[in-house]
């Protein structure tokens, strides 16, 4: 799995971003450290024709900006009849009606290849309805692993919860990275560059749970080993990015924490 | 008033941000430096959800986007239906007459808590009209404490008016801070970042003058001890960043040089 | 040529961006690192009043936001109205054909004074029809100096084509620029970043090819002094706006490799 890095920095995907403007920059930047092209639009009149030429798109919902909902929507719908990867990022979906009104639309309308969040994230969205497949309800003491693998089957798509410990499932299988730092979550953006991240392997190889698990383990990684001699917050986002870019095979094979289940 | 950085690093307030495209992730990196989180919307449909699990918001018109100006006037009139402390930075209010009609309305139809510019933003805007209290005409010659006052006593609000020295009043008594180094001019953002770190204190603090003070102080104190090696102006930024991130209540005690009159 | 670099530093042009979300932030740092005022709007209402305080104007359609879209028609044409020196940098040009529909619509509503691209942008605007001039056809072995001259000499202005070797010609002369390093590509926004450093010397001398010449140099000569040691791409962009903010006359004498033929 880990040769996939090659596929990356060979094919040079392409991964089409829909946004926040929060992070659209650490979202590029990192999309051209692994070795794929970012390319960001707003335009309501492109959408059909640069779908068409991305090789992913990524749709991160993060600013909620009411000019670009109805983008958001379309663009989800030209990846589906172009046949093109797609990622749902459902930035703080559970923290307004409206966030999550909007996220059950999206997931209503598109079908997604991918949808990653955090726990809490990925937890409510099992809540949803979605076209007709009905309710989970969810305790607070359930086990993460059934819980994602229930929303990954009503979803029919690769689920990525992540956390302490990041969990990827198609349903069936779960993997299990054990890599990180605390320290990610003291810089903005990390999440939606792990989304970036998953669109660059995903805009470059067929399997959709191993370009994900490669994704996520490409951020949680590059995060512990940037973090290696704890360097301040200003320049542990500096070692983060070029981290990134020195990402090789035998890195990940030597530092790698994976477990399939 | 120092200890007040431990209020804002245990209760991790939410700063709510509607902000300009240019310094978004600053903004956001320097609240989650300080110790609170950041939180950026550019969504009408959310507004009344969003500002009622806000701490505190911050107002910021630097763009002028014309897609955002009602909702700039939502979101504050929001802010005032649920008692959130809200930030206004006019930026470049002067700049144009169309930047000074959309502050005019801004005021009058939000009571703010506190108004942070320079000198010539905060002068610029006592000759406002605001709900009928008159049109106050300074000279140049003036003292920058009777100014500053006169603006505070008319907004009933905190006036916060940064440059070599910074000055706070409630329209009673004047702070000021003289820590800071010219280098925060040179490069953008350091403005919009003081007023996500007001929001950061006054968003974990009720006494709103002190968290106005503490969020200047800890801008003008952080770069002045981040430029202690003068460093190249890219690294000069990583410090800074840095030296947030690390502030407690010694440094303050140690180094601020704060006088009340 | 080279002590155009003074001219920008004592006379502090206010270069106004209208442009993209993706690098807004790394144009305005880069505007004041060569000693220029940075300023960005996305304001229709006030499109006339700010164009006539500022120095020059960049116009990028980098994310083709539908809601800026006629902003930047309004923008150019009172850059044109108010006799104020204003840049085209048409990202993504060939890319749809909703970007090349509206590059040609601003080329004809719009006389620009400099358009910057890379060659084969550039290449792909000579195809356009701009106010009856007529379609120019170029196949792929043409030299770029007779093309970019054509294109010149269509558009009436300065036209650069930025790549391995840049290029500037004003329709006569070609300047050739022999400095820089492919790291320029591994981050994102020197294009974009080029464009504003094209402002700041406009805006602050009246030789526009010079100013276009001295623009492009600054950032592939900065780019090619800033990699001198090899540094990571973390550090890259940190050395790259160091390097900017520290350009003088003798630094561009002493290591840039300019010829104009």
């Amino acid at each position: 799995m880990y040769k996939l890095i090659n596929e990356v920095r060979q094919k040079n995907p392409l991964v089409l971003h829909y946004t926040n403007e929060v992070t659209i920059n650490d979202c590029a930047n990192i999309t051209l450290a692994i070795g794929a092209s970012p390319l960001m639009s707003y335009s309501y009149e492109e959408v059909e024709e640069i779908v068409q030429v991305a090789s992913s798109v990524v749709i991160n919902i993060g600013t909620m900006n009411s000019a670009n909902l109805e983008l958001f929507i379309k663009a989800g719908k030209a990846c589906n009849k172009f046949n093109k990867p797609v990622i749902l990022d459902p930035v703080g979906v559970f923290a307004t009606k409206t966030r999550s009104d909007f996220t059950n639309r999206l997931l209503n309308e598109v079908k997604f290849d991918v949808v990653k969040g955090n726990a809490a994230e990925i937890k409510y969205i099992g809540g949803f309805n979605v076209n007709g497949k009905g309710v989970d309800s969810f305790d607070d003491e359930e086990n993460l692993d059934e819980v994602i693998k229930a929303v990954a089957k009503k979803l029919e798509c690769i689920v990525v919860a992540t956390g302490k410990v990041d969990s990827i499932t198609d349903g069936e299988k779960v993997c299990k990275i054990d890599n990180g730092t605390a320290k990610l979550k003291s810089i903005t953006g990390t999440g939606c560059m792990s989304a970036s991240l998953i669109g660059s392997f995903i805009g470059a190889c067929e399997d959709k749970f191993k370009g994900a698990t490669m994704g996520v383990l490409s951020m949680s990684l590059s995060g512990e080993l940037a973090n290696s001699e704890n360097p301040s917050i200003g320049n542990f986002k500096v070692k983060l990015m070029d981290t990134v870019y020195s990402l090789n095979s035998d890195i990940y094979e030597k530092y790698a924490k994976v477990e399939t289940i």
